[in-house]
């Protein structure tokens, strides 16, 4: 089986047709008709075999995270999802591995009005897969991570430290009961972008990212791109009923440092608390106050008493 | 160094500042401000160790042609380079490595009005690059495989086979001089992507492709969306004069089998010939005549006296 008979076989199968989309797959370019008025919001991610991820990973978990984490960077901005591009290196092509794939991949086609315009599929020795997407948004409506202003409320979404936690049990590095593990392992492997979130977030939020790589690192550089400090007080971090039950102070200092939940953090003035609630009870979504900006450079984390949280490590970083 | 301090460090050198880039590299998602009355032809690549290039391959000839291909593309649609996104998977963050490869990669910037809007930099075992693109293009004046007509004559640019024998040398399977390797090794390495012929042909092609898995296999692209046939004539086939002493035969066979030479093949009614030979002047870069659109299926290889040439393979495939 060729190149061209892989991608035809296992990426046809997209029933998306956007009418933006003037030429799909099959030549040297796709050609796409931009929205006149609106901004694109594009990003390009990786995820890498034994770096990212297990050899051991399910191949349809793979599809799946490769994709949610792309449009988790759209949720960050306010984007709505649009154009999607893949590229695959694969060590052999193996139908089996490329139909479970695929099926994880297209699967968050089903909430999103997504189309793949491109493609590359190519031979190496170990699994790399890059996704970059396009989102669109209005003129001057986008979440970046520079707007967070002094007296702001610092919100994260629905629970941090699940995807943490998991990782160190499939690791061995911690212990779980295996039902706890693989509830765990599910929200490794499955994240949910926040993207309907993101967009109601745009008229209401001052600042936005999502957190892959820990809330302190992440928080950080909302903190540097919008020249303010930070206060956060961890028995408010929201923390799922599993880990409250398994292992509260373990799970404060992961959701702090670990990444992988792909939750949205962002700030908001005091006045929008009510506002924000509301939207948080419409879309289902947990939107949990912090902490504050605040004047004075740098994150302070606390326990409510005021007394300071001791961080052994700052997020993960590549490299270091 | 951490992997943000790296991006920083050698992707921040760029100088290139579009006004259509409203937020560059450095938040969740670049906001790009689209053309309003132009198609957007967007495209990706990689190019993994070990099988697009030679872990001896230098790093300043890898960042140059991670971008080369992609614009190739974009000069197949006659498109103008805007946007540029990387994905780069390195074993280790190697300074004088990094270096070298984004003054290759930036190289090209010179000759482009491009901008670097997002990037990804992770760790991995093996060097594996993929490079996206943007371009623009008028609606409805994009060169496509689709458009061929029976009658046309094809084309190609410049000289093939060149690539391909480096590509031999350099495995040891041909001997070569080592000044004639030199020489070929370049051509091999730094392709030029026919950006500004490719956007010159919009009204006068019928239909384009840049030949990157040789002609054989990209002529037969253009057949097959065309719903039409071929016949081309090897002694019509442009070979540099390096090839012409060495090698004639074997370079034919080359020149129609093997890739990487990054040239157009484009077709055009015979009634443009002249406007073809004038351009081709202008623009410097040849565009050679080495056969007709035909209404019968499938793709003659002959000799000049109408003998069919014998071909052993027809293209590089990856998984075959």
């Amino acid at each position: 089986m060729n190149e061209f008979n892989l991608i035809k076989t296992y990426f046809a199968s997209q029933r998306a047709a956007r009418p933006d989309v003037l030429l799909g797959i099959g030549d040297d370019c796709a050609l796409l008709k931009p929205p006149s008025d609106q901004a694109l919001a594009v990003s390009i991610d990786t995820l890498v075999e034994n770096i990212h991820f297990f050899p051991t990973t399910s191949p349809h978990a793979l599809g799946y995270k490769a994709l949610a984490v792309s449009l988790s960077d759209l949720a960050a901005m306010g984007a709505e999802p649009a154009w999607v591009m893949l590229a695959l290196t694969l060590p052999e092509a193996q139908p089996a591995w490329l139909e479970a794939f695929t099926a994880g991949f297209f699967e968050l086609f089903q909430h999103y009005p997504l189309q793949l315009v491109g493609g590359n599929t190519t031979r190496g020795q170990i699994y790399t897969i890059t996704t970059q997407v396009t989102g669109f948004i209005p003129l001057g409506q986008a979440l970046t991570r520079a707007g967070a202003q002094v007296g702001d409320d610092i919100y994260v979404t629905h629970t941090l430290g699940d995807a943490g936690i998991a990782l160190q049990g499939l690791t061995g590095k911690l212990q779980l009961p295996t039902a706890a593990l693989e509830t765990l392992a599910q929200r490794l492997h499955y994240p949910t972008p926040r993207v309907s979130l993101g967009q109601q977030l745009r008229h209401l939020a001052h600042a936005a990212i999502d957190i892959s790589d820990g809330l302190v690192a992440d928080l950080q550089h909302i903190l540097e791109q919008s020249q303010v400090g930070a206060s956060i007080v961890v028995e408010h971090l929201p923390l799922s009923e599993i880990l409250q039950q398994l292992l509260p102070e373990l799970a404060w200092s992961t959701a702090l440092t670990a990444g992988d939940d792909y939750e949205l953090c962002f700030t908001a003035s005091v006045e929008q608390r009510s506002v924000i609630a509301m939207l948080s009870a419409q879309q289902g979504v947990g939107c949990h106050r912090i902490g504050q900006i605040e004047k004075a450079p740098g994150l302070r984390v606390q326990y409510q008493n005021g007394e300071d949280f001791s961080l052994t490590q700052s997020g993960y970083q590549h490299f270091t």
